[in-house]
């Protein structure tokens, strides 16, 4: 049984996200998951700057999307947003984007991050201290 | 034994496409994959509006990135890709970027692409006749 | 005197859109600008869409910006608009961007759309009458 | 009269770059202009690493587009840029987007730059030695 957090986020599609096909651009998707990641590191504590001062990145190293139906330019992308506990270094989210206007699955997607020394851009094997105790701290649902 | 057709590009790094970490931004690598395309397009005789004049958008509906190394301002992306023959209506492209400053592997990725018609919206499930035609007319190395 | 008309809107500062140095790339602030229009369309009843459906595009034919201060990741955008009221068939906005976090103006700016047939893309060269029925009903203020 | 220096690139419009009215987006010429002032660095020796070695950021504090016609996907945008000889510390670019295509101008514009430490991002009111000593060295051409 997994042990999970979820947050979520209302994105309205700028008309700068479109493309000649008149919807969202594929690769916006992962600018929605990012903003689904900000709002959950609100809802959570753990934002990334509070990451940076701890003294680390986490970037993506890992990223997938599947469209399943598009989005349209006015319409909105409510964004679901799932982090999984691990007992490793990484970070894994799982995304659903809805077209909220349609009530539709347009995007289905998942993230890993891993944590990275800000002195020297190398890899931390094992999970961070500061986020060992953020993780304890948290009310972790059954999934 | 896979049957495949290569190409490559080599995409400069714009000083927008980078980040505050001072690296390319993750989610641009689906724009080199989209330049990666362009170039592939162009030396194979099968660009996108050639495909759009046959009734059909092909859009992404699933993309995959996998980061090992990161690529820094000033510096080049050297795009390989790689289409796949498949039996199916689905187009399949794997791509490697490389720091072409520093030789490394900065990513992996892969997109599957389907025809869907311009008139309706609605998917293709067989292999367009003109897309067959273009199959047939090509050399196709065994991988 | 000029006739106005305000709105504002809070923009977070998404990470892909900070650069390599540190702050929102010079470039996103008409992303910024965009969504501040869209706000108003919503404020006073004029989206895009509806423009749409009344036969015409309105794109941007001219666009200023002026920084200021730099915007952080981490830190909103307070955006203001103001549309000038204009004999001309023109939509003029004005734009300026405070830095949410230290109150300081980041940016202002201003555009100019005008009017596009939908069917042909020619130029519209008097005021739509959906356009001047639309001005009549708002309460305009004196600058 | 002005003393310019004068160069140019032809840029491909990526897919991604479009908007659902099948044009290039307009803040996406701020992406051409940046190309340009990337070609012009080439050209003329002074790179923005080789100006940030040099203790300087080089921020755009102002920037002006005027559109003209459209540029759809699938064309490639010429953009000439010319840098202007100035008495002060700022530097002057200005810009001509021809759809290479139809061959019309696309686009006209203008960026201003200025110099900023990069120890405290104070401004720099004088032109840099570096500055002055690469200005000497080239050959400007009467406008």
């Amino acid at each position: 049984m997994k042990k999970i957090l979820k947050s979520s986020i209302l994105v309205p599609v700028r008309f700068s996200e479109t493309d000649a096909m008149g919807i969202v651009w594929h690769g916006n998707y992962l600018k929605f998951f990012e903003d689904a990641r900000e709002q959950f590191g609100k809802d959570y504590g753990i934002e990334y700057l509070d990451v940076y001062e701890q003294g680390y990145f986490i970037p993506i190293v890992k990223s997938e999307i599947s469209h399943k139906a598009s989005i349209f330019y006015g319409e909105q992308a409510l964004v679901n947003v799932i982090l999984e506990q691990r007992d490793s270094a990484k970070i894994v989210f799982h995304y659903e984007v809805i077209n909220n206007n349609t009530g539709q699955i347009a995007a289905t997607g998942m993230t890993i991050q891993v944590f990275m020394f800000t002195t020297d851009r190398t890899l931390e094997l094992i999970k961070p201290e500061f986020y060992r105790i953020w993780e304890e701290a948290q009310n972790w649902l059954d999934e």
